[in-house]
């Protein structure tokens, strides 16, 4: 054996929704691109706001001695306090600069977070359906997934929760808006997960981390509000990244917040540090950290997506499918009309549209589609879902 | 207990340069910064070439669509073919895109081959002195650092290496030139470890990786070749960075490349990429992947360190200190003129100069100096650095 074996083992069941893509790739080289509807990853494809652009350009040009040079691992002072007080605005906190730590986008929080938390043994509480990432960010740092079911309008299961904690449990991993579900979770949803979470960790004297994936943050439709994690719960811990607020995945930017109250602030807070060092992340790229303190109070713009979820909300209704309308993000997780969700997909690829089977996500029995795609790819594609529905019923 | 049990223990040693950094913060406070000479950092005080401000900001202005979205995992197909060729061009090799993968930086780099690598137990020969941060690296993946001596002029000692290698071992990890000694290893000092490699490799019945982290590659003076590690080896993989040779180090953009001959070669590549996502970099930041790709024969203006070296150099032997005069990278690693390395860098302290003692290296009775500093620094420390040694002598 030469590579690790435990990756080797990985490599052997690769991701389905990489499966998906390879197949996409394939089929849009025999077809033609229009004529393949690719709904099978979360690409953005609305631009970054006009003042991101501007502002790169600016900073680009400007004459900062050493301006690409290291920055501090935590990250500008400059531009976390900038973050620190958009978040203090907009939910009524009082974080500082040394509340937030810059990362390379909420993948990195993430894994920053989980090296800084977990020994080996440790549990992490994660509902279902989850990001596929997720196991591999817990595992990695030796920690051990705790799936939970969620209530059937996908929020959050309390008595599956409770049940789950014990004397090792660490953490509980949330993220809303909701990947794969589209899910906001309500703030009742919240503050009853805020409660649960007091009582438990009073019970059994530990600190149990909420920690929140946002990335979709202020991607929600319809007037919905995103309610503050960090507002509610002593212990949260905010995993962001500008990936989808302003389309920038590519570019790796994002950061890790946390309530100002947090048990051992200061151990946390050289945790995130040191841990952003040794994993090799060093610090968050330079150059976007500098752009995003001058951008926070730009977001691209909502309405677009909104515009594609109702075109293919009421599409996919009026061909008969069965779904929670998502009040935010960009992703549909519509129940496959046969059990077998893997099945109905391969259905739907002959109709060349790409979806990936809910079982990918712990979500037997549901399909998801990713709705940050062209107009034209929802609408074209909207024949081929009816035409699959029929064919299964 | 909060945070990892692990990562508290390491916060309570925190690192010798790290301390520095900190004193040096204080005493340029109440001195001001022109009176303190911090030698403790390398952090590129050159400029990055021209070219690359230019291309830059044309990148950023340019009209790609989607120019910030995801790359793919090992990174742009462009970019990656550009270096390959690059690398062909410089050794005589026939390296392909799919030889090379995109990394946030040496550092990335280095976590993503480790974690591609390592099952617990397996062991990587770390000759000394070492980067303060290669066991950190090695740890995060359970791999076990074999530290082995170096030779009087810090070359790579072949009867150390042969005795620490045995069935556990997986790689030997070398930095040319080196941090913090400044060596480049000679032509027949690498061809010397290729042949214990593959002798040694022939005998366990396995691939013995040779990893080389080469952020410094071509900082290097007086007309010194640094030999090509890829063309020495089979199994050898090349961590680079563009931190020095361009100047980004804050930037966090290098790659992986692996002799095209190396063992397993599309399991190790896949192994790459996965360890890419998994661990949270996702991808290179994408805009610097664009940029890089234009600039792969851009390099610093190394005269201006070659001089600071020289300036050093020559000041430190009017002084009567011993060292073996650096030939590459922007370091010097002095012999303590006694035993008691963290001690005379208490005495440097007093002159307000900030070096960093040689045990944090792996190296004791030596102590590092980073010359990537102003020239006024070095002319003007050259006093304090005479009064310190005739002090203790």
């Amino acid at each position: 054996m030469s590579i690790s074996r435990k990756i080797k083992a990985s490599l052997s069941k690769s991701s389905m929704i990489r499966k998906m893509f390879e197949e996409g790739t394939a089929m849009k080289k025999k077809y033609g691109a229009d004529k393949v509807y690719d709904f099978s990853l979360g690409n953005p494809n609305v631009e970054p706001p006009e003042l991101f652009k501007k502002e790169l350009i600016n900073i680009a040009a400007e004459n900062i001695p050493l301006k690409h040079g290291y920055a501090p691992n935590a990250g500008f002072p400059e531009t976390r306090l900038a973050i620190a007080e958009k978040i203090n605005k907009s939910y009524g906190l009082k974080l500082t600069a040394d509340n937030v730590v810059m990362s390379c986008g909420a993948a990195g929080a993430l894994n920053v977070i989980f090296k800084s938390l977990l020994d080996p043994g440790d549990e992490v509480i994660v509902p279902m359906p989850y990001f596929v990432e997720y196991p591999f960010y817990i595992d990695n740092y030796r920690g051990v997934v705790k799936f939970v079911k969620t209530n059937d309008d996908f929020s959050l299961n309390m008595e599956a929760i409770e049940e789950a904690i014990n004397e090792n449990t660490k953490a509980i991993l949330i993220n809303t808006p909701n990947n794969p579900t589209g899910k906001v979770y309500s703030e009742k949803n919240i503050i009853d997960l805020a409660e649960l979470l007091n009582r438990k960790g009073a019970e059994l004297l530990k600190s149990l981390y909420l920690i929140s994936d946002e990335p979709y943050n202020e991607i929600v439709y319809d007037g919905v509000a995103v309610p503050g994690i960090l507002k509610a719960y002593k212990n949260a811990i905010v995993a962001y990244s500008y990936s989808k607020t302003l389309s920038l995945p590519g570019e790796r930017i994002g950061y890790i917040a946390v309530n100002p109250e947090i048990d051992n602030s200061a151990d946390l807070l050289n945790a995130f540090i040191m841990c952003t060092r040794i994993l090799g992340f060093v610090h968050a790229p330079a150059l976007m950290q500098r752009v995003v303190a001058r951008l926070q109070d730009a977001r691209v713009d909502v309405s677009v997506y909104q515009k594609k979820r109702d075109l293919l909300c009421d599409g996919l209704a009026r061909a008969g499918y069965k779904f929670i309308r998502p009040q935010g993000a960009f992703y549909l997780f519509a129940k496959s009309p046969i059990p077998e969700d893997v099945e109905f997909v391969k259905v739907l690829l002959k109709k060349n549209i790409l979806a990936v089977p809910g079982s990918g996500f712990g979500g037997p029995g549901y399909f998801r589609i990713a709705y940050c795609v062209d107009d034209a790819t929802i609408i074209n594609s909207l024949p081929g879902f009816a035409e699959a529905i029929k064919e299964v019923s």
